[in-house]
């Protein structure tokens, strides 16, 4: 079955303390949808400006991205600018430059409406909700979202809650939305909001996933270097959903597993700037990442 | 087989947002023996003074700790007070009085010189080297350390890791020895400094191991509520010393069931303040959070 991924797509200018690359592919639709690909067929939903360059639409369909969502507009794409330090956990914005992106109201192609996984990557929360009012039955939504979001659109995001299957957010977001230090706390009160399933991120110290059949603990894959961690969260998601989307059983019974995966492509997704790493990688790479962490857990 | 525990035995003074309690037991020998002694007999090696409550000669006794080793001395027992704040991962001391300990130079008692497990909790180098020395042909060595000894004692600590077979140390203390970010390569550089085996706390974030036969992630037991984690290290490594020395078959073989003991004991040790928690639990307690984390972690 097919993913259907909305979110950002976005030229990403990054600057770490060693390098520095302007207008990367990016975008936290862009990052989950590359991320999807190595498990499914994914249907992109976004939009980018007449300056996108060709080499990232060649980039996607290389990756067997359908793109009849994805809008190319006259304008700009958007385009966001941030610089880490040196630890790779501290990032701060430089620039934001909406461009097309400030007026995007995606109507989504009739063969998407039918689309059985809804992915809602990062993005406005308002968007979030017009791009499933459009999706006929989905057989299982999750979304993503930032803190920009429970700052300045948190109505919205808390009604987005109670249609969501899954809700994904990091550990300082899951605080944020429930004045609670404590995870199971949070998850408890997250889970009173809608979403079955509950996963907290918690970068480089894994993720915790909630849902009916109880907790489960998934490891990040530990890395010898870190040169950018820019959409790894984007591409945990997308990589857990890719894998669903074609797993063989009942959803919870594959969701372990497939965060794992998803955890898998985040790692190759934090070893290049932007895509450069991610894009380079194969099936049998995240598949061989996967079973080192059954060794690296197993006791 | 015995473990032989040498380190702090203390009146802990602990305070937290909530509560504040004077003179319970504490030093990471009193810590890691009541935590090894739910797996194997333990030989206690410490000093206290004579006003030391006969309530927690007790206490060790109910743990069948052996305490021949124990010196009961004229003067005051070792003092240290602390306050953690709200979110219980930052301390500080507020008093440290060393009385009895400043002195403390053990001499062994015969029986036990051949003990096959030595853990050298938390204490001065020097100390540990002292205790080392009286014992002979050991068959596991293992340290634990804290930045106070990196700070004023590196060069015997240096010493030390020559002669071990397992050293312990936290994230932040990795950092410091070796100037290294990246857990992989402070761990390589650990690893040329002596030790067979080394591994890394994370805090509630688990533990790393590094060793011939590769590396392992070993989970944190997820807790909804921590009262006090002062003496959760000791008992972690107290509690995987514990198993080791009863487990059947080579050590390399049951280092990660192990560890996943010793963070179980330090998952109890947590929920309540000084030992309190610690003292009341049972093996088969303990072996239920071993099946917990077993289900928590599999994929």
């Amino acid at each position: 079955m097919s993913v259907l991924i909305v979110g950002s797509t976005a030229l990403d200018s990054i600057k770490t303390p060693v390098a520095e690359n302007p207008r990367l592919l990016g975008g936290s639709a862009s990052h989950a949808a590359v991320a999807a690909s190595f498990f499914s067929t994914v249907k992109l939903v976004g939009v980018v400006g007449k300056d996108f360059p060709k080499r990232y639409l060649r980039l996607y369909k290389r990756h067997r991205i359908d793109l009849e969502g994805l809008q190319i507009l006259p304008g700009k794409t958007f385009h966001w600018s941030g610089e880490y330090e040196a630890n790779m956990n501290n990032r701060r914005t430089l620039l934001t430059e909406l461009g097309v992106f400030e007026t995007f109201s995606p109507t989504l192609p009739n063969s998407h409406r039918t689309t059985p996984f809804v992915l809602l990557a990062n993005i406005a929360p308002a968007l979030q909700h017009h791009v499933l009012n459009q999706v006929q039955r989905p057989k299982f939504v999750v979304a993503d979202t930032m803190d920009l979001w429970l700052n300045i659109a948190l109505p919205d995001l808390l009604k987005l809650l109670k249609r969501l299957d899954g809700f994904v957010l990091n550990d300082s977001e899951a605080h944020q939305l429930t004045k609670e230090d404590n995870v199971f706390a949070a998850l408890k009160k997250i889970h009173k909001l809608g979403p079955k399933y509950v996963i907290i991120k918690k970068g480089s110290h894994g993720s915790m996933l909630s849902s009916p059949r109880g907790f489960f603990l998934c490891p990040a894959y530990p890395l010898h270097k870190v040169v950018d961690p820019t959409g790894a969260g984007d591409s945990f998601v997308g990589g857990m959903m890719g894998y669903l989307a074609t797993a063989k059983g009942p959803i919870e019974a594959n969701l372990r597993r497939a965060m794992i995966c998803g955890s898998v492509v985040a790692s190759f997704c934090c070893e290049g700037f932007g895509l450069q790493k991610t894009t380079r990688v194969t099936r049998a790479r995240i598949d061989g990442r996967v079973r080192d962490l059954e060794r690296l857990t197993k006791f």
